[in-house]
């Protein structure tokens, strides 16, 4: 009797991982619509291009060595696909048959991959319009393989940082990635920004900053709300266990309070928007959307849901002063990505302590210092060196051809005339 | 080991809820794109403005007081946070561990949230291409805080109709909302339609209706799909429970005539299409889907699969009668959504007693009354006072410009040349 | 507490059952997106005509015959709503409460329903551009109510083939159907396409292949991440049964699996089209992504996930080769479904032996020869029988004028000048 309750445990865990992460996969559909949507006719094979590559990328250099990397167990996940049920029941047995975490190692991957893609995908935004094909996909080899799942050792795998000290002992927390997925994406994107320089057109000699108008909007609203639904198996599962009824009611609030983020930083970012441009801007309700789901994202668990909504609200307003911040600085970002996941994600790292207790100021703020310092300086080198080597930037006349016909040899529109 | 059974009875009841709404949620997506799809290219990111921005009051305002409206328990979802294991025990040791209904109630929170976007969406679609931004978004936050969930409260919530008839003690049943949610929206929408008129060049001097072609029918018919994918949680979820076999049959039941509804209803309307006007007319295909699946919502864990069939199969035919019939009458609905949420809810309301025994025809007269009369007056004053105060409708002008520029300051598809 | 022990199992499983064959019916979204995409803007409309009819249609046939003749139990569903605890419950306490597969019938249906409509969104591409409508879907209903289920039932049914052989005696498996489904859809396009002849211009007088690009790329690349998101469900679905650790582990070994193969099939279709073509080839990469699935589906279960990597790569490899030598043979595919579902399908098969011991090269071969032989020949007759009475293709004006106005009289994009 008790084993079969172990393996209904078993099972019901394994295949919350595997629904959570099958929504977080989804959110690589919603990176490609956003960007898709919000780049130039002319560069939208190619933003697409490098969001299905880079997805593909994550998956293979995370099997590869990534997890090894971050979480151990091996390199090729090798063994992932060894099965003891009789280890399992014992382990059990041990405790008491008390329910402790116990889930196909394989669910866990597959939830964590799809985590990497993600930190990825919010570069690929930035660095849009210009920046060459094969270049970004080497970084993002880079990223998947080394980057991310270096920090991501430092912070969710437990280990110290270069032997000095243990973000967790610290007091830093993170419970589903604002910091170490988000912004460790934002910052590498920013690297990768600096070095690139912006797009033609982008500022003016006297300073003036030009809109460059999104081609599609139905597409980017799409891959927002794909988003929005796949933030649900982000942080629903970042609770890492459902099978007994504390932590299913834990899912239960991190969904809940997820959606009510996400909700307020919208409504945040309309009103913002509506009191400095006197229009409702489309583009600042996705961004404050997305700003508010990065913001609750590093604690949905604990906050009530009118904290939660506060969270999302703050978030929506910062992601607008961000944005304008962000293109005063001449810092050109076509999706206002950097603002979205680094500005936020540092924020949403920052509001931890004020509702979970075992995160301290300071143990987010050294952990925000460490992520940040690590994955831009390490990306600025990465960048650097295939700048020297390879070139990141497409030439002036290429990038006003477009990148579409350059990197893939084919318009994603070819029938519709342009103007 | 009692408990541990428990245990896993709510953890899976409360994952079937999140899983459940997370795919009523993917419906804002379904509508947000068959609207999108359905209006002109001039009209495209004002409607995906609506869609995003009501998806968001409505998850506001009815954390803020609609659920406690309808279900009581606490404004601003006070106390939702809580969780008592000991309670939860003892209640199922009291009922000799039966699998009494356990679950978390911020899951049942986020399952009744989706579906309050759901009523509201509805009646974006109705008055499309014509209605100010704002005057909408007023209105959604009345109808999401306070109309919805008064008539929710009086059906789903077991109220009496001020303090007057109980609907279920007169044989009122609506599974999943054929009424309480579709029929509803289209209420709603119906009274902003007649209070909003027509759109400019809809109808001719002499009575001829000109068709106005939706401006991009991939994105309509992604919308349809999205829909019919997320009804399967809006049906799905409504059974309530999944932890023991009859009612996990019964989910199954529901999945399998939500689907051959839909699909009947959507071969119908093709073939009703074909008859009338010689052509394969997508438009109907789609709205057939959708009136089978609105009509099958009212009761789909009863009927027999091929019952389920001619219901949807009937809701295929009545919806493009109904579209030209309502469009005879000049009440212009851009997008179809009285016929397929008013007319349909009705129809999928009255069918319920066919196969369900715990229904009246009478019961369900009264209860759609009931619901049309509340939600349509209220909503004609509601819609009024805003006309009133700051107007509903945009000027000529603006409405030939287009509302994109209006009331979002930006285009959709700024880049591709426009006929 | 066995009861409630069984009845959790009987929960969870149908319940793994509805949100897997829910994620397979997304998978209709994909095609239709993936297609309409790939097609003309002339053609759009009706694409995506036959895309949601032939989904409806195969719901239907399959309901009324289909499950019939490919598992037995009765036409139209008969009794598949009854219910009986107590016949469910002894024959788990016959098998001392082991955990016997037991599950709703009407979740097996819903699961096996939407593979039927998979196989028929094959042909629909295949043929796209200049099929009459009305034809294609004459062929949907014989294929979904008739050709599928009959070699449905000689491989996952275990009927013998015509009395002759059985396909599971002989050493054949096919996991979640590379053959039975892919290569069958593949195989009634082929025969379509011979009939049916190339589209006007995309074989010139001495032999040129000249491209005929696609009029919506990121349509395109939505409709391959839902299929990528959807295959999660067709083949990890397709383990049957969740409920305890050993099978739990094995749909998360499916999962990890399907997702490595897809990615290793994107970047391998990808570099070999940088290596010919000189371009990062958006249309190759969605395609290299769709053929890693198609090959890893007939066995993802016991590959290690570098295994499934490399067979994922070499779908990728072989699909490019398999486009440009069925271009040279001048059998016109706008979508390039039979390379990818009929030679990548064919190439799972032959891979299974491999990793599955249980399967035999000879069984896999003569499998492949069954099913591609049944339905290609009796294709070709019902498509020969469908020609001579009606027609099977527009005529010469009418494909230079478009599908759209012809069959749905209305134009996908009415607003859009198009070049």
């Amino acid at each position: 009797m008790e084993n079969h309750i172990v393996e209904l445990q078993y099972a019901l865990d394994t295949f919350y991982f595997l629904v959570m992460g099958a929504l977080v996969m989804w959110m690589a559909a919603g990176f490609a619509m956003l960007e898709s949507g919000l780049v130039r006719a002319k560069n939208t094979t190619e933003i697409l291009t490098k969001n299905i590559a880079l997805y593909s990328i994550a998956c293979i250099m995370y099997m590869i060595c990534g997890y090894h990397i971050m979480y151990g167990g091996g390199w090729f996940l090798n063994g992932i696909s060894d099965f003891d049920m009789a280890s399992i029941i014992s382990a059990n047995a041990e405790n008491g048959f008390d329910g402790s975490a116990v889930y196909s190692a394989a669910s866990d991957f597959f939830f964590q991959v799809v985590f990497v893609a993600t930190a990825m995908s919010v570069v690929s935004g930035a660095v849009a319009e210009r920046m060459k094909l094969w270049a970004f996909l080497l970084f993002a080899v880079v990223m998947t393989a080394f980057i991310y799942p270096m920090e991501g050792a430092w912070t969710w795998g437990g280990a110290s940082v270069f032997g000095m000290y243990t973000l967790g002992d610290l007091g830093f927390s993170d419970f589903a990635g604002s910091g170490i997925v988000h912004m460790a994406g934002a910052s590498a994107a920013l690297a990768g920004v600096l070095l690139l320089g912006a797009r033609k057109g982008k500022y003016g000699p006297n300073g003036e900053v030009h809109a460059i108008p999104g081609s599609n909007l139905p597409l980017a609203a799409l891959g927002t709300l794909i988003l929005w639904l796949g933030w649900f198996g982000f942080n629903g599962g970042s609770v890492l266990k459902l099978s007994d009824a504390a932590n299913a009611h834990s899912v239960a609030m991190v969904f809940l309070n997820t959606n009510a983020a996400a909700a307020c930083g919208s409504v945040a970012a309309m009103i913002v928007a509506r009191i400095l441009f006197g229009k409702a801007d489309l583009t600042m309700l996705l961004n404050g959307a997305l700003a508010g789901l990065v913001v609750i994202t590093a604690e949905p668990s604990t906050p009530s849901p009118v904290m939660a909504s506060i969270f999302g609200a703050i978030g929506g307003v910062v992601v607008v002063f961000s944005i304008l911040t962000i293109d005063k600085l001449k810092i050109d970002d076509p999706v206002g990505a950097i603002s979205v996941h680094g500005v936020c994600g540092f924020l949403g790292l920052m509001v931890v302590p004020i509702t979970n207790g075992d995160s301290s100021f300071s143990g987010q703020l050294i952990g925000a210092a460490t992520i940040f310092v690590w994955v831009f300086v390490v990306s600025l080198v990465v960048w650097g060196i295939i700048k020297a080597v390879m070139g990141i930037r497409v030439t002036e006349e290429e990038e006003y051809e477009g990148m579409d016909i350059i990197d893939c040899g084919m318009e994603a529109y070819p029938e519709f005339v342009k103007s």
